[in-house]
């Protein structure tokens, strides 16, 4: 913990791999692209795994496990789903020391596997709809790793359904992005523009692709998670039929919608700063942590009195008492800034004498000196202080990042700045694929919030129906 | 549901087959050897999990990931292991479009990758020990899969661990062991027996092996967990070292132990009766079923009033309502009969006027007719009184079918009906091998509860320590 990380200011990709490290998130593994997920960082995922699992459920879905050895077959009958997935593929071709006579793949994500076993389980209308989720690993060849943005081994939840029509299935791809605004916003303390993906950007097999986008401490946009509805493409390639009331046999519409272990990436480069992690309340695995402070066993005992006195009035609070006699206090204060923990509580023999103690805030360092039984009453309410406090401090980040704009050149020279620009686009992919190769940046979404202002084009000066949000993303 | 299961006592492995089918627990997959864990059966597999969780955390160890794809060079390392586990391992040998430079193999369990890890993060004394553990997929190419006993890929938690000494690393063994035995008996009411494993049977790359055994309704024994004392073998194998306090610097000794969904199979096969399967209250994912019984929407009102509030009463205990129109009362019966739901309740409309409810036991079709307030009242005990009910039975079922037992002659005559049998042993490989390859049967376990007993082996009539648990096992 003697070592600092890298300033943001200075490399910011550099900043977000020491935090990783420093943090004990997480580090790579022996193979190429795959990812440990060390202690601390793995309890961040679990708070977060626990809550959209709750919200998941509270939604009506259901979770299952499905296989994640796939006959390669599968994947070529829906023909853009194998084209966009193809080239990141993992491979088994040996299994119990015999060449396989089908190779299998390591599922890249699971709809032709489970709406495979969809058909089995579907006969009739009242068969439908089908709420399923999974909570699950997957493989996707990295050529540029990054640790939790990009790796080749995930952890993730996809959400598979299957509905009677296609307004229960848009319904249904909207239920599931308002879920992920609500967790990225309410838990995670990460605000998110919501709107449609682009054909370009579309996943493949989909027919209209949905997503939450974030903004980084950099300005670079992080898509954060997808909502798709797939229409009937799978159910047709899978043969996915129901007999409906009126008697006829139909294709089933199918969504699907995933979050990964990516999101852990971002909440590090939303909150973060140049000291390290900045943890909201609600995912941190310790919300406080207390550094008590003493020179002889008498003032040790007096101190840990207290801290035992707050723990035990506080059960519902993830207090970590860090009483390791090895380490220094300014030495903890440091390890716990970089980790990220959202209040640290002192308590020093003068503290006990005068019947107080000091809390500090992570994000902005305030510090306050409060009696111990105000300390303990004010906590709960502290801690969701800190959490909106977060959340706002990133919208206004956010907010002061993103700007209107309509003349290309001014575009091109002020979008390596980072930071999104709302501007108006000609709906085509020529276009798109132009700004890319220009600037690097894409468009992110066709925000669903738009003040429905008209114009053209910054690029071809054809007509625009709304401003899309362009950014150079992760 | 229209369908009945096969008895067992007509044909156990169909009866184990038709419960898992119809209960909808889990089905074969595509892929041969693999499966798709079901909804009812994923909802189970997760209320087992979060209890054993919460055990593995109380008692000090953390949770992290690990990658799924291990360098096939890594298993080499410790030869026993390699030896062990290279018949079952599956292969990718392709990966991103290429013929990759070394091949990765599906961890088959995590030893190498972890105690690999464990060297980059232990230095000194100091950092140990480690208590970590994992919730993870594993793969294993299995030419006879059975659904949740053995299937080519399946979901288990694996604790590993490095210690300073070998009586730590012994100490930790034995507390894993416990653990299990406790969540086995209170929260799977399986009764087990805890011991040893004989030489023929440890893990491969273990110095002992620990391992709880229950038995199934047709006498045959199943492994349901294991914990193992490594030794330094995987230490050395890794580079595993720590610099002691004295300066010196040592190899650390691992242990790893696991449970895995066979355990699913487990609870299926100790409780399950000619109807179906039979659920303990602490891991049944509906408690209570309740079936409102009506003809008109009036009377459909009256007693959907009785069940709203039953619901309301008792927040903490998982009641499903089955509502649905389209089935008659007798038949969900049978279904909540076949899925194992430990307490039904009836609400009529004569009921209603009565002001009772019909309560009736899963496990033994017990019936009762109860004031809507005494039975609020009464189901928190009740569900008790049920999970303990499952335990005493099973106990009373294996004790009824443990036998000591002397003369070789007798033995081979018997163990084919099933059942313990407690006898003495020589303590050597040749002995046990010619008791499996004349009879099936093979050593369980040396038990640690003992009446230290000493005699002479059944076979060899070379004397014998103790008497040790042989049965035909799954």
């Amino acid at each position: 913990m003697a070592q600092k990380v890298t300033p943001m200011t200075q490399d910011f990709s550099k900043w977000y791999n020491d935090v990783v490290k420093m943090a004990e998130l997480a580090e790579h593994a022996p193979v190429k692209g795959c990812m440990v997920i060390r202690p601390y960082g793995y309890a961040l995922w679990e708070n977060m795994r626990d809550k959209l699992d709750s919200m998941i459920k509270a939604t009506g879905h259901v979770n299952a496990y499905f296989p994640m050895l796939i006959p390669e077959s599968f994947l070529q009958k829906e023909a853009e789903h194998v084209e966009g997935f193809a080239p990141e593929l993992a491979i088994v071709t040996h299994g119990g020391g015999k060449k396989l006579e089908e190779n299998l793949v390591l599922r890249p994500t699971s709809e032709t596997i489970i709406y495979h076993m969809f058909a089995k389980w579907v006969m009739s209308y009242r068969d439908l709809p089908i709420l399923m989720n999974q909570w699950a690993n997957v493989f996707r060849w990295e050529m540029r790793p990054r640790l939790f943005l990009r790796t080749l081994e995930f952890l993730w939840q996809e959400g598979h359904t299957a509905h009677r029509n296609e307004e229960e299935a848009e319904a249904e791809t909207q239920t599931a992005l308002e879920m992920y605004r609500e967790f990225a916003e309410d838990t995670l303390a990460i605000p998110v523009i919501t709107g449609e993906k682009t054909e370009t950007e579309r996943f493949a097999g989909a027919v209209r692709t949905y997503c939450i986008e974030a903004m980084m401490r950099d300005g670079k946009a992080l898509q954060a998670g997808t909502s798709h509805m797939l229409g009937q493409n799978f159910a047709k390639a899978f043969d996915l039929q129901f007999q409906d009331q009126d008697g006829e046999n139909k294709y089933a519409y199918n969504t699907s919608w995933g979050v990964s272990t990516r999101l852990v990436g971002a909440v590090i480069m939303v909150h973060g700063d140049d000291d390290g992690l900045i943890l909201p309340p609600k995912i941190a695995p310790h919300q406080i942590v207390i550094v008590p402070i003493y020179r002889s066993d008498e003032e040790r005992a007096l101190v840990m009195e207290v801290a035992d006195k707050v723990r035990a009035a506080l059960p519902d609070v993830r207090i970590h008492l860090d009483d390791r006699d090895q380490y220094k206090p300014g030495w903890k204060f440091a390890e716990w800034e970089q980790k990220g923990v959202p209040l640290r509580m002192e308590i020093g023999p003068k503290d006990v004498a005068k019947g107080q103690v000091v809390l500090t805030q992570r994000h902005d360092r305030e510090k306050e000196f409060l009696p111990i039984d105000d300390a303990i009453a004010q906590i709960p309410t502290k801690l969701d202080d800190l959490q909106k406090a977060l959340l706002e401090r990133a919208r206004a980040f956010r907010d002061e990042r993103t700007h209107k704009i309509d003349s290309y050149d001014e575009f091109k020279k002020r979008v390596g700045d980072g930071g999104f620009y709302l501007a108006h686009w000609d709906g085509t992919k020529e276009t798109e694929a132009k700004v890319k190769a220009d600037t690097k940046a894409t468009i992110r979404c066709i925000p669903f919030d738009t003040d429905g202002e008209e114009g053209v084009c910054m690029v071809s000066g054809k007509p625009s129906k709304q401003r899309v949000v362009f950014a150079r993303a992760y």
